[in-house]
């Protein structure tokens, strides 16, 4: 049995991969293998099969063109524009992660031909790509203000230089040094370590580690911190 | 020209509206008008045309099944579980609304059947219906721990009382008079009037309106009022 009378369309998923490699903030982008638009930067996207669900096609489409496996995407929303695609109507779900590059660099093997740019100095991508990296750039932002989801980026024993990178790459912005570091021991959340990073700078730099159990009962302190997300989506 | 060899699908937009009548949450339902399920206790849905953008077609499907218009809808998700329609394979995307029911009663004839139904006691509803609802539920709660988006369903003018209902309607939770009402006047952003609400109770409710400049200024204040919307959210 089928309804009747209803059109059926195309529909599309496209992967938005965020990475931090313990400096910068990058997202992986590919050369699209199809016209039109063959050879210009693309998120990685394909269409939906008629066994899969959206999920599942999303996982299939990222492994197919970049080798990444068991990244955990998360949904954005769908770009229904009807214009948004040149050759025929598709409507896209747009998916997102946000990663950590060290530890999926194996699997990320040449043979892809996929590449990370700096955030802030990504190409002009295909169609609709480049508002769906904006919007996904902020549900991150409203994300990391109320989630440790950043933390999970750093390795065990970070530095709080290290921590400023991070949040400074994330929102784009530069933080004080000596009020980023007193807001962020405030909250308590941080247990200092007995050894020092000296590889970045003379002085060094203390390594902490994070009281996870603190920072799931002491949610609100760590909002604080980020007392305004709002002010850096646009 | 098409792209070749890749399936089509039908894809449907799902309305859930949620309103609050002064006292209570509730949620517009309607009967499903056609096989299978007939008759059924159901969202406003229906399939996007090939000209359509998802928003269009919510607002088309819930002006067509309710009278409702102008409501400004949010994009919840898409929900493309394969099996999820068992006529014939569809993806939804939801657009989920919070609505001052009272705005909208002239709106809302009853040539519609559309009903309102309290939250809490929701008829079961056909295919995915009820997950919708309970991921729009807490999406909904985390908006409005972060936004002012609750303060746009009560009057300018409102009690602590009335602010108390609306929030413990949404969290399906009761709060501490006391504590409430304390908490909330310590965000400092509430200004209280010189008039009393006296119908509700004997000793009367004095009537506050929020200082919506300092409320946008000192947002985190409010933040703390509901430190952990994780807690709510299922």
């Amino acid at each position: 049995m089928k309804y009747s009378g209803q059109a059926r369309l195309l529909v599309a998923v496209d992967c938005i991969i965020f990475g931090f490699d313990g400096d910068n903030f990058k997202i992986l982008l590919i050369q699209r293998g199809f016209a039109p638009e063959k050879k210009k930067w693309s998120l990685m996207g394909g269409f939906i099969q008629p066994e899969e669900s959206l999920e599942i096609a999303a996982n299939r489409i990222l492994k197919k063109l970049t080798g990444l496996e068991g990244v955990y995407m998360e949904q954005l929303q769908a770009f229904s524009n009807p214009d948004r695609d040149p050759v025929e109507r598709t409507i896209a779900v747009a998916y997102f992660a946000l990663i950590d590059i060290q530890k999926y660099q194996k699997q990320l093997s040449t043979d892809y031909h996929a590449e990370w740019f700096l955030l802030d100095k990504m190409p002009k991508l295909i169609l609709d790509h480049n508002p769906m990296v904006e919007i996904a750039k902020n549900r991150l932002r409203y994300k990391a203000a109320l989630h440790p989801l950043l933390f999970e980026l750093l390795p065990e024993k970070f530095t709080i230089p290290q921590l400023q990178a991070l949040y400074e790459g994330l929102y784009s912005t530069t933080f004080d040094k000596r009020n980023f570091s007193r807001k962020l021991l405030s909250t308590g959340l941080l247990i200092r370590q007995k050894e020092k990073d000296k590889e970045n700078s003379r002085k060094g730099a203390f390594y902490f580690k994070l009281d996870k159990l603190k920072y799931s009962d002491n949610f609100d302190a760590f909002l604080k911190f980020i007392p305004n997300p709002d002010k850096f989506i646009s």
